[in-house]
């Protein structure tokens, strides 16, 4: 479980009862010597491969043919993709450092544009999509409003002061670079959306979970992530043409339309209807409710592109409908093997498409550096502003426990490219922006959320 | 876990201790009423959708823009195999027939030549060679070697027979048609390989899976299993050129190497290698076992497809690989959702490419129903001959339990028609024999296994 954290701890953070019952292993940072030969290893295996590939390529693909050469480029690749994103997740561990960083970075490195180890398929563009789906149906699936109701009101002044104050600040920056609308949209939505998971992870890695503060981040992170939704569908419409009030109210109607259902009527269709297709149906529970899940999940997200939202907005609806039925625990646990094979290959896709030797110019860099300023300042300013209650340290502490952006900023940049309405350098400096967030916010938050009474720095080191 | 049946209970046959001490629950047959209006649901649901998405084409895709349109078919695609897949699979589970078979039969109705729900779109395709992957690397990870020894004798004479007499029936009745040869080669190696859940499945039902019928059974199967790798290494070459008796040892020459590789090398070096990445990794022991085991997976497909092979021999050597290790237990439960996620779906997607109006005309259906019964006639009379000495119920038993054929028939005939080796017609008739052979056996074999002097067919008839 300690290999995962963006999405898993988030439910651990959340429901925090349930993490506390699950017998879940710790283990401590040991045997070095053999973790370096095993990443050596790792990196001489990739790189014999990817001669291999090669040479296969250059021989025109031996007896396999056509079709079976496609296959094994593609397996190849997935193999490199997945390999790649797993050491990039290790060292980024060790160095106690969000593993969805190293897995990003690991994408950037082994990408077409740096090493160039695997090859962009229009397959995998397509499964990439497929592989979000899944991942924001887990962050649904996390997501229990019980638990938010009791920081609500807080939370969501927090919450709201820190999705619009990087809004708008991204919306000033590129206007102020002249960069169209749409474009200055999608930044602007990819800016509002808190990775709850890194925060989590830290909280819980610290024992700080049941504090005030971190009720609060969870709270609002959550929320961003709804008011997330609302923004891309927004956004998404807009640059799609639907350029009066009248239809974006229309989306944004829909958007809630679809939470309300979700909410109202899913949850508790499915509290009802599960009892009876376990006894009607001869699978067992699990798989039952497993099935049902997958099933409402693709249904969600269809019925979101239908409508003109995205998948994801779907997806993430459908996992909320099955986040607070009984048998929630079981269908996480059951997800979980699904996660840890798609969500690694998603990052490093993600990391693979930015142009890396571009992003270095003096072109993009520097505004890379100034979205990502920008996006902390943002979320430290507003959430800090709307939290100041707490006490400064406290009020701080909430403002960089928001400040890393993760799957969802990530996810926008991609609908905004695939869409064609981002170009590929600001993709890039969002990615970078989603990564130095993540980079930044564990360490501060480390030294903000020790108890000045209660324990160094050099004890929380040691215990932690 | 009684949801699925081709591979887990494979699983459950094998290592029957294991499967004795999981505590899995059996559901009784019971709320027809429910189950009907819960499959009548589903099928308004389809319709619905299809209707939906038919509108949404028809409007030409509304906000979501082309990128997003496509995607939304595909969700809905995906929907729609899911949960015909699902209804499928239920249906037949009811009426004590195999999963498969229903997934397949929904395959056909749903697919573009019946009912048109859904679109063959070229990403299902891939996406339905990268499923096959995974089901072959769980149908290895079922394949403990340790137990096949004990009946190692008498299963291999069985296995041998079993393969050899379909193959030369086949090739027969193909040369008699005079279809050309290496679609006759096709036709064999697809005859050759039983499906082994389907009868494991029967005869853990029946209690009777520890009983010296079930154990030549089993082993025979899983004899079948690596013979039918073999047989489609020599055919893949042959029919890729290499028709030499030099060019066709270095392929059987290839795939033995990798079974030696992955039995006496890989496994004990599998066994060395976990302990130390369990110590020196961050992540738990089931989550760097599961990296390990894609990663390997990955790994060999590739590898195969670049020595010539096909990929689906690499990821069942790299099963294999895993299946006698201290976890594979474990492994095996998290590889269970993906395999509920993606098996599914490649059952209905390989019923969605028969062209079933075709397959019920003169033309095709004749040639069809005689593979059908050279198939059953093979297995019946090879393993039966082979196994006379067991009795003469009990060799038509193994007969019998040998003769469904299931995945590896089916993805040998799909390797066919995407070299284009198979046509489109024998592809339909080996569809329809790997159907009609899963539907006929189990019945056939719940009579034959029941011990004459213990209880009546009514009996068993109620203990089950």
């Amino acid at each position: 479980m300690r290999g995962r954290e963006a999405v898993p701890d988030k439910q651990r953070a959340i429901g925090a009862e349930a993490a506390a019952a699950g017998p879940r292993e710790r283990r401590g940072v040991g045997g070095a010597p053999a973790f370096r030969s095993l990443a050596l290893g790792g990196v001489c295996l990739l790189a014999a491969l990817a001669l291999t590939s090669a040479g296969a390529r250059a021989s025109g693909g031996g007896a396999g043919g056509e079709g079976g050469h496609e296959t094994g480029r593609l397996l190849l690749d997935l193999f490199i993709l997945f390999v790649g994103a797993k050491l990039g997740g290790e060292i980024c561990l060790r160095l106690r450092q969000p593993v969805v960083a190293g897995e990003i970075l690991a994408g950037m490195i082994i990408g077409p544009h740096l090493l160039g180890l695997v090859s962009g398929s229009e397959f995998l563009g397509t499964f990439a999509q497929l592989c979000v789906v899944f991942l924001l149906f887990i962050v649904g699936l996390e997501v229990e409003p019980a638990g938010l109701l009791r920081v609500g009101k807080q939370a969501s002044v927090v919450a709201l002061a820190g999705m619009l104050l990087p809004f708008g600040l991204a919306m000033a920056l590129m206007q102020w670079l002249q960069r169209p609308l749409p474009e200055a949209l999608f930044v602007g939505a990819a800016m509002t959306a808190t990775s709850v998971g890194i925060t989590a992870r830290v909280l819980s890695d610290m024992g700080q979970l049941r504090t005030r503060v971190a009720q609060v981040i969870l709270g609002a992170a959550v929320m961003d992530d709804i008011g997330g939704m609302l923004v891309l569908a927004v956004v998404s419409g807009i640059t799609a043409g639907a350029l009066s009030g009248w239809e974006i109210g229309v989306l944004v109607g829909e958007t809630c339309a679809f939470l309300v259902l979700a909410v109202m009527l899913g949850r508790p269709a499915m509290r009802r209807l599960s009892p009876g297709l376990y006894r009607s149906t001869m699978g067992s529970n699990r798989s039952v409710l497993f099935a049902l899940a997958i099933a409402v999940c693709f249904a969600f997200s269809a019925l979101a592109e239908v409508i003109g939202l995205a998948a994801i907005i779907g997806a993430f609806f459908a996992g909320i409908i099955f986040s607070e039925l009984e048998e929630a625990p079981e269908l996480r646990r059951s997800m979980e093997p699904i996660y840890e094979l798609l969500v690694p290959i998603f990052f490093v896709l993600m990391g693979a498409n930015v142009d890396v030797p571009r992003l270095l110019t003096m072109d993009v860099l520097p505004v890379g550096l100034v979205i990502t300023a920008l996006a902390i300042i943002g979320k430290v300013a507003g959430c800090g502003v709307a939290s100041y209650r707490l006490g400064l340290r406290e009020a701080l502490a909430v403002g960089v426990g928001m400040a890393p952006r993760g799957e969802v900023g990530i996810v926008v940049a991609l609908i905004g490219l695939s869409k064609g309405v981002v170009s590929n350098d600001v993709y890039a400096q969002v990615i970078l922006m989603s990564v130095l967030t993540s980079l930044f916010a564990p360490s501060l938050l480390r030294v903000l959320l020790v108890p000045p009474a209660e324990a160094t720095p050099n004890e929380q080191e040691a215990s932690s």
